[in-house]
């Protein structure tokens, strides 16, 4: 390939580093307002009666308006893609400002003044009026009988949904224990339950949420906004104010990271009412770091309650648990997350009888959980590969062998339909493993005494790439040809900080034959002109927007061939665009049967219950999907216009299915050159005959779906007197497919990786028992530094997808995933101690190493 | 009709009235720099050196730049559609920067620094030594023998070019004088010679010339201009750096009137110039309006040297003419704007005999000419309206029955091939004669005495719509629909003042049935995104990029019915959008031929050589265009997917052809409401089976033109003894086919008529001997003011034109044209005076009326 797969810099480096890239405040104008909310000083209970007379003495102050003042609509906050099904609506569970306050902090209020200074000062002096609840922090709390409901008006009691997920409808944990005790009998058995507990945490994204709003000449409320979602962010002000969505406008700029906290529609809706009570004035509103962490989102702090079943010659028998989140006051994603969790749970071991497990949302009066980097996963993962470890260690199992022998085998298929195309689970432990020197570390740790400890530990995870089929993936892409040959890309998907800009286009060069030089992404969203797209969340940009970009580079390049047609007096087909010039096409091989570009860009996407599946521009003719794998099952995929043919092998003994390509791909290439795009260009624009400002835009609506996987693979150091954990090497190997940008995905690993760390020993944001939080500042939120982690290790399984578009999954999300539980285990081989609960902080550590006597 | 011919407010109203529409220097960031172009202080030379030592000392200066620094590239700057053929391209003549002066203040060096007052200061201690040329301000002095050539390298004498317009190739007035004595006697005949001039002019439009330039991080240079032309302006830049065009954007935002200063290329390039040796920073280039009036575009001054033969009976024989245009320092549009007011002096009038018009573009060191309101028409109006009334003063001909008997007949056809489709000339003039009562005043006028004064005048005109064949039409459009059934439009053919977002906004809506209220027009052009536009000139864009907004908004209709065909499960021919709605499709009359509207979008145009000439997704089958007019020839015309005929029809006396829509258009009405486009919309957006962005983008090629035409009638009284003119009365009547928002076709006929008075009786530009400018400001160049101009009568014969888009036609320009000629013929009528040249300032009157001894 020309462009993908090779690390090309950044497209936004330069900016980035030189500081001149425009983030949403850089772009404020001089005369902006700014608003600060009031915010509640209880955690549950009613506003009576709100006195802004001595606030609106404050010299410049603008406005001040109240949970009394504005519109009685509800409307939902979450990043989803809406529905025009009622049933699969998000709810809306909260107003721009609200009487019942259900956090401590909730919006109440929001002065508007000529600076910062006037508008605190001024929210300093309203006084407020409460009828005060006992505050319901917990979910036990909230669970507890006569607890108040928090929104009474859409459930009855706290449990936001509840749903149960079984591998098969009349499975019961306790009769497959019976018939277990039956079949191996008891004395063979092992049992293990507890409860494990991870907590709630922050983004600690760079760029605080901000935003700011005025009205435009055009009537339209235009809202600049550091947000991962601009599509959907324009919806949601309108549903929030009652407006038209297309009275809406909502640009996004650059953005210093979001990490899922901006997949949420935060303050904008306010933001917007507040310009329009203005007259139109911008209104900039930004919250402080202490906000961000305590007023925007977290990730759910989750407890499970599980059991699980093996034998005694290492076979996983069962599993259940009951699996309760923390939603705190508001909907935000619903269920989704803890639904996520509920499967995750059981996805990537198989049990033999069977697995059951419960999940509950469950409101209660703090912080809102909501969407964050891998949407569940992390705390799935840790439930999942702690209890594994745990019935490792009761039975004496080798974790390694006993994951190995009870994962998911290839061709796996999961409970909603999503395949595990190219498989590789295994594959990744085994590298993980040699990495680590894991056999040899097994026993150099075996019999430690002494303070200090080592331990090796391991996690897994398999990790859906898109949201399809749960929700709509859809996405729309526009390419725009120069008068030089080179391209603009306009999508969006937005870049977050993640290096979506940079893979995009890469992939537009690839497929269009421009090089990465001449093409330009545009950055920045702006919902008035760039194509829809529901934004920057899963990890399904490079995979569903990628199919996107595909399919629109498809049909431009086929528009220029179109041209070149027309100029040169020659069938399109005759023709290939390499390396920004027109040349003929050489068939090396034997001819390869061929469908043109533009018939292939426009195909509709093929019936659901055939085996053809739609790629962007493509097509999988996907011979087996039923679950089982072959010996030799063969793929044979429509990509770049061009037959491709997988097989399945490298199965001698089942562990790994690795697709490759057999290089039917290789026998076109480019003869004479007859035209430079430049020449081409020019000519499109400028002819006297055929003028035609060559463009494409196209949706592409993505109804596919795998899994990626991985491993991390930690070797630590436990200092049992100061409960303290040292990372001595650590490893993180994935499968993603394809790698779009190698140093890239390097990078995105790290990332992951260090929050990974900070998630098992540090992360947690903790309130009082008046439901205020007690730690809502970055130097009381511990997240790891750059002192504070060692040195990170990353490897690829380069497996081609014949999913993704050019044979890549999922990379932006799964490498926080298994950190945590593989530090978790490690302490646990190193200690013999089983830490049922992250942040495994020097309090904890030393407070279970103490109740193990081993200090 | 539905939003077409109806008044709707400006939708860009509110934002221009309050305040709140932004403008270029709106935008600017706070830390721009601010740029000062440093002037020559002589009219013709070079430059041998510069000394910046004390200037570079002042605080705050960042980079000053000189003659010596700039690439060595000659650029060209007209805003003309580029050429792909070497012959046709515009002429390359300055650089960034110009050691070679060529006018006074011509740009030799350019200070960049923290504010204005640093730059001002900075440029004034640049010291520059000269080798100093003779001035040449007039085109006698640049043709006189031995003058210095201005551009030795592109032409060894200052003609720039000249060409040579006769009616049939064979013409001599002399030979034909020779023939006229023979038939007629010489005692029968009637000649007239004199020498005629019009006044450079400026365009005094309210925001002066400015932009603001930066590179982004992308690399790409982007200049935020206050220009009509963002698509040229890219290009140019591109040029003039030698940059790759793609590495350009160009960014426009609302303008406060360009009158055609702002289609050429003005200070763009050497603005991005100075960002880029400035390490990218921005920095903005604003004007004052001092170097606006003198250093940017002018109206060419044009001398005449014209004969005239009519017999005694008042038949128009013969014309010749010789006409000199000033082109100035550079050559901006070339020879375009002189081979215009070449051929137009013709066009107009009948010759029985034939017309000679030669054409000189002349080099001077002076004020660059270029674009203005109506593109030279004014000058050669002037001078075929002047030489008209002196035949007719000279023959005692009525003017307006000379002009009825004499003028080009229904049916016409130019030289060049463009047909007057929709004629109404003669209606026009009849129009105009009964509201101002010519005969009665006369008669009333004809024997006066006194210091005071009455006379009656007249001026006609005929327009070309767009500039094809002459040069390339092509535009763009693109369309995006909303969640809530509401659309943008995006386009390139930028508002300028002149009501262009209003009435495109009227076409969208009218053609794809979605109320005015829904349709939202992107003013602010970005040429990395915007669709492709040569932008606002001629008085192409109601009639070219109107064709494309017709045209994009039938492929947006077919993709909104082929959706609504999905969800209602009926065919897409059985249904329409009316007023936000999918309804049934009822025909009330007989069936009616139709072809799907897709098809007819994506129809590529026929071939030139047919009779079947392409609109925009419509066809006209031009049953006669051999110049000749029959008594019923007919059109038939597609028009919205329905067959439209047209007679030419009341031709009793060959006074008028009007084409008249014969209501097939009626036979079709909407039926019952089956869906909202709202409903359609949220489905296309979320559906889980078909989700679809539903946008379209095309481009139009326009090979299509015709004539609009109109005239001017005053009624005025002049006091002789102060030279001073008094408009009683004023009428324009104008044929500009359908109109689509009388309101404000009203107003942009009532700023053309302000511009028209100032050009007959005030504004000049002024050169002392040394070649400086005199009167560059506006308290010395003296433009109208709402306490100078009467009140304005309009009138408009709606003739719906089968070229026009909506049988629409030119309106921007041609307002401007006929009031000066009017005012010079009515001041011959009031005092037998023949006034040879414009603008007839109170000085120049008396000296006249002093000479003929009035006063």
């Amino acid at each position: 390939m020309e462009s993908v797969g090779k690390s090309f810099v950044r497209v936004d480096a330069r900016g980035k580093v030189t500081g001149e890239a425009k983030y949403a405040n850089d772009l404020m104008p001089k005369d902006c307002l700014q608003a600060k909310v009031v915010r509640s000083t209880i955690a549950n209970g009613v506003v009576k009666s709100i006195d802004i007379s001595e606030a609106e003495k404050v010299p410049g102050v603008v406005k001040i308006v109240t949970c009394f003042d504005v519109p009685d609509i509800q409307f939902p906050t979450a990043g989803h893609p809406w529905s025009v099904e009622a049933a699969h609506q998000d709810v809306p569970d909260r107003k721009l400002l609200n009487t019942r306050v259900r956090q401590w902090g909730d919006d109440i209020a929001a002065v508007v003044a000529v600076d910062n200074v006037a508008a605190e000062r001024a929210a300093s002096l309203i006084r407020v009026e409460y009828e005060e609840y006992d505050p319901i922090v917990t979910v036990e709390e909230a669970l507890a009988p006569g607890a108040t409901p928090l929104h009474p008006d859409i459930r009855k009691d706290n449990i936001f949904v509840h749903t149960s997920f079984r591998t098969s409808p009349d499975f019961d944990y306790d009769k497959a224990k019976e018939r277990a005790i039956e079949e191996y009998g008891e004395e063979n058995l092992i049992e293990v339950e507890g409860v494990y507990r991870t907590p709630r945490i922050s983004h600690c994204h760079i760029e605080v949420c901000t935003s700011w709003a005025y009205v435009d000449t055009n009537g339209k409320v235009t809202v600049i906004s550091s947000t991962q979602i601009p599509h959907i962010t324009r919806r949601v002000i309108g549903q929030a104010l009652g407006w038209p969505i297309g009275k809406v406008r909502v640009i996004k700029p650059y953005i210093g990271g979001g990490f899922g906290n901006k997949q949420d529609v935060l303050y904008e809706p306010l933001n917007a009412y507040l310009s329009i009570v203005c007259g139109g004035r911008p209104v900039c509103l930004e919250l402080s770091r202490e906000e961000c962490i305590s007023q925007t989102r977290t990730r759910h702090a989750c407890k499970g309650v599980l059991r699980g079943l093996a034998t005694k010659d290492g076979k996983l028998l069962a599993r259940e648990g009951d699996i309760y989140t923390n939603k705190g006051a508001y909907a935000s994603h619903g269920h989704a997350i803890t639904g996520g969790i509920t499967t995750n749970f059981k996805d990537i071991m198989h049990d033999e009888y069977g697995c059951r497990s419960d999940g509950y949302s469950v409101y209660t009066s703090s912080a809102v959980s909501g969407a964050m980097r891998a949407y569940g996963v992390p705390q799935a993962a840790f439930l999942a590969d702690s209890l594994t470890d745990d019935i490792c260690y009761a039975g004496g199992f080798d974790p390694l062998k006993f994951r190995m022998e009870n994962c998911v085998p290839p061709g796996f298929v999961a409970s909603n339909g999503i395949t595990y195309y190219s498989y590789s689970l295994k594959e990744c432990m085994k590298r993980g493993a040699e990495f680590i020197h894991w056999d040899e570390k097994r026993r150099e740790y075996a019999n430690q005494t002494g303070p200090i400890r080592r331990g090796v530990g391991m996690g897994i995870f398999m990790y859906k790439v898109g949201v399809y089929p749960i929700s709509l993936e859809t996405s729309s892409a526009r390419m725009i040809l120069n008068q030089d040959g080179s391209i603009q890309v306009e999508l969006s998907a937005t870049e977050i900080g993640q290096g979506a800009d940079t893979v995009f286009s890469q992939m537009a060069s690839e497929t269009t034959g421009i090089t990465m030089d001449k093409v330009y992404i545009i950055s920045t969203q702006d919902t008035d002109v760039a194509p829809f797209d529901t934004g920057a969340y899963a990890s399904r940009q490079s995979f569903v927007t990628g199919k996107a970009v595909k399919k629109c580079a498809l049909e431009l390049r086929a528009r220029i061939l179109d041209y070149a047609s027309y100029m040169l007096n020659r069938p399109a087909e005759e023709l290939m665009i390499w390396r920004n010039n027109i040349c003929e096409k050489i068939h090396t091989g034997d001819p390869v049967p061929e469908r043109p570009a533009r018939d292939q860009a426009e195909e509709k996407p093929a019936e659901q219950n055939t085996k053809k599946l739609a790629l962007g521009g493509s097509y999988i003719d996907n011979s087996r999907n039923d679950g089982s794998v072959g010996e030799s099952a063969k793929y044979s995929a429509w990509l770049d216009g061009k037959v491709k043919e997988y097989d399945i092998h490298d199965l001698p003994n089942g562990e790994a299915a690795i697709l490759r390509d057999t290089g039917v791909e290789k026998d076109i290439q480019p003869g004479e050159v007859l035209l430079s795009m430049e020449e081409l260009a020019m000519n499109a624009f400028y002819s006297l005959d055929r003028s035609e400002h060559i463009t494409a835009e196209v949706t592409n609506q993505c109804k596919e779906n795998t899994f990626a996987s991985g491993c991390c693979f930690v070797d630590i150091e436990v200092d049992m007197p100061l409960g303290k954990v040292k990372v001595n090497n650590i490893i993180n190997v994935h499968d993603s497919g394809t790698l779009l940008n190698p140093k890239l995905a390097e990078a995105q690993v790290h990332g992951g990786m260090s929050m990974g760390i900070g998630y098992a020993l540090t992360e947690e944001i903790l309130y009082n028992e008046k439901g205020r939080p007690l730690n809502a500042n970055l130097l009381d939120f511990k997240i790891p530094t750059a002192m504070d982690v060692p040195d990170y290790h990353v490897e690829f399984l380069e497996m081609d997808d014949p999913m993704g578009p050019y044979g890549n999954k999922a990379l932006g999300e799964p490498p926080a995933i298994p950190v945590a539980p593989a530090i978790r285990n490690a302490i646990l081989h190193a200690t013999g101690v089983s830490m049922k609960e992250i942040p495994m902080t020097q309090q904890k550590l030393v407070a279970a190493f103490k109740e193990a006597g081993l200090i």
